[in-house]
């Protein structure tokens, strides 16, 4: 039974930890498993890279940047290679090159065209354990690329669908998936068990433990994914293929995100090609838009607002006010103080009742909606950023996720 | 023209002096020569790693030592690559595998094999400034491997003879090359210029500017070298072929070394092979034997002293203990409290005055020799540690250094 186990940046953070992950590796190829391991950088090791390169220069050319952000996956797989020979545990160490990772040549954001697995398959066929550097692959070039934030998990995912590993156990500084962001909600729940659908909608809408594209291809290799904490090592959360006959939580978390701002133009006539011209300019832009909403037609004109990444807001303006002669617009607001919040259920789909009880629950609490988007298991509303925490709190307990199995 | 440019670890400390390094590739690229250079890690990054390495555990597997210590070089070669897109200049970066580094399996110590410099010479050809990491190579077995100390030395001599660049200048935070250790002798005169012979001399009997190796290669190769400071920017020492033609200076420098100890076999019978064992033991345990001095025999028996780094002290008293029965020897004896002191020039050869002016001025001031080994153009005396730096001073004066050209 192949086992992936993906170690984070703070399960990896200083020598004590690398030595408590090289333990529990002990145990579990004592126990008889084939284990494959991918690591992050360690701690602050990848941040701290990148501070120094804005220290160096303004100008940071992408094949460079990701030289120079790939270094860290380096260091902590050597180093947790060496803490298992401590053991007298056989691993050899792999770069994303070296692990047949290939990508495409689009830098800091490469995907995954292939792996050629040659190299892991025969440390695996002689009783070693590969350890890999997650996040990093090597380009149709030949170059470094790296695959973007939550990259790790990508390579984690990947390897494990290759190999055809049991599950991909994602190891991080929480204890699984909860109800909703503990912090926030003292008593949320830790949910045993999530669909791969439920958790894209977790994560696309501010559950941060498991990064969206990861799911995704989790997703669609059928990859079970065990998310789970390796300070305490007790069983976390799974993310597993929807289990149809099993009776579903109509909702199973709220999520929040403030990291987002809204866009409105107002006044675009209405008529086909004016939505496809603004969202086109906003993608060569590379700017990523979230929700969007177009309010009904009124005197032959409308309003469109759509929700973007926050550090993308002044480029969004810039990218509408030069389009609004053109759509013949007649202005262009954005609001940076507002916040998404969102419930997320696989039993939505057949309980029609969700939408209405979450609005009433907000609007009986004084918390108004500003924009509302859907899909057949969740439900976003943007709201006020001072009362997002407040809105967690009450559709948490208004929906009894506490008690919910 | 092509100049390689290798900079060590001080000379790209931090963003500053990475900036600086930039700011002086812009220039001399403008000045319209073609650049390659070679950068070692930032500062004391490879120490720091090889401290962390040591927290971890005790085991550390030579292949995955060199995956930890070689990333170093592949931060600070994307850094100088970005401060120099932020001057506008193209450059393009490689490690030692992407550079065609090719070298043998020896972890840790390896040999460059063949340098397959195709990537390199297309940016050349295109205008850009191939930066290239240090110290590290890919073994034929594709595994990532270091050059040892001073491996960075190594990496742009083999470089720059295979690109057939007109000289490798040498980046450090010293001007130069000196008649005597400057901490030492406060009037120690820079050298202008030295021949390969003299620089092996100096570098293997405590010169610490370029190491041993790296000179061997320049000169098989015939490479000149300029070493010279990144914090100055001013002419250096040239390292160069012997000029027959010059005459050439009866003494060059004076240099030390307190790294070492001293082992003495006595008492073993004066017969063929019995040296032949006892060097052949020490080299199986790895032990870098330097000078070896045996004396006379005396009713058919002999002393053998020897002297090695101090750190493989106990494993050659343990090695000579062990053969001591067989070798028939009196007894293993060491000395941990020497240090070694040698005078080099090119015009030795011709002065066999040298020798005796040298043990005159040492004994003028009652500093005794305790051994002692001659080359053609290099005398070495064993003298007591805490005299060592005494005697430079006194050898420094007596040959006059501060004034020879």
């Amino acid at each position: 039974m192949l086992i992936v186990k993906k170690f984070g940046g703070t399960s990896l953070g200083d020598a004590d930890r690398i030595r408590a992950v090289a333990d529990h590796l002990t145990r579990a190829k004592k126990d008889g498993n084939d284990l494959l391991v991918v690591v992050s950088a360690m701690g602050k090791t990848t941040d701290d890279l990148i501070r120094l390169a804005s220290d160096v220069s303004d100008v940071q050319p992408p094949r460079e940047y990701d030289m120079l952000v790939s270094s860290g996956e380096r260091i902590s797989m050597a180093l947790l290679c060496m803490a298992l020979a401590g053991n007298g545990v056989e691993s050899v160490s792999f770069t994303g090159s070296q692990a047949g990772v290939i990508t495409d040549t689009e830098h800091s954001r490469a995907r995954i065209l292939e792996v050629r697995a040659d190299r892991l398959t025969d440390a695996l066929n002689s009783g070693k354990i590969p350890v890999v550097a997650g996040f990093q692959g090597v380009s149709t070039d030949h170059d470094v690329t790296t695959l973007g934030r939550g990259g790790s998990d990508t390579t984690a995912v990947a390897l494990a669908a290759v190999l055809g590993a049991t599950v991909c156990e994602i190891y991080t500084d929480v204890t699984g998936v909860f109800s909703a962001d503990p912090r926030i909600v003292v008593n949320a729940r830790r949910l045993a068990r999530v669909s791969f659908e439920e958790m894209l909608e977790i994560s696309a809408t501010g559950g941060r433990v498991l990064q969206l594209r990861s799911v995704e291809f989790a997703r669609n290799h059928n990859v079970p994914l065990h998310v789970r904490s390796s300070f305490t090592w007790e069983p976390g959360t799974w993310v597993v293929e929807e289990e149809l006959e099993m009776e579903q939580a109509v909702v199973t978390a709220v999520t929040h995100d403030d990291s987002e701002a809204k866009v409105t133009v107002t006044g675009v006539p209405d008529r086909p090609g004016v939505a496809a011209r603004l969202f086109r300019a906003l993608a060569d832009r590379s700017v990523n838009v979230d929700m969007i909403v177009q309010n009904t037609s009124l005197h032959g004109a409308t309003d469109i607002s759509f929700t973007v990444p926050r550090v993308d807001l002044d480029v969004s303006v810039q990218t509408c006010e030069a389009l609004r002669d053109e759509l013949r617009a007649t202005g262009v607001a954005f609001d940076d103080d507002v916040a998404r919040v969102s419930l997320v259920g696989a039993g939505m789909k057949s309980h029609p009742g969700v939408t209405a009880q979450m609005f009433e629950t907000l609007a009986a609490n004084g918390i108004n909606i500003d924009m509302i988007s859907t899909s057949t298991i969740r439900i976003s509303c943007i709201v006020r950023k001072d009362l997002v925490e407040d809105a967690v709190r009450l559709l948490h307990s208004a929906f009894d996720l506490t008690q919910t199995t």
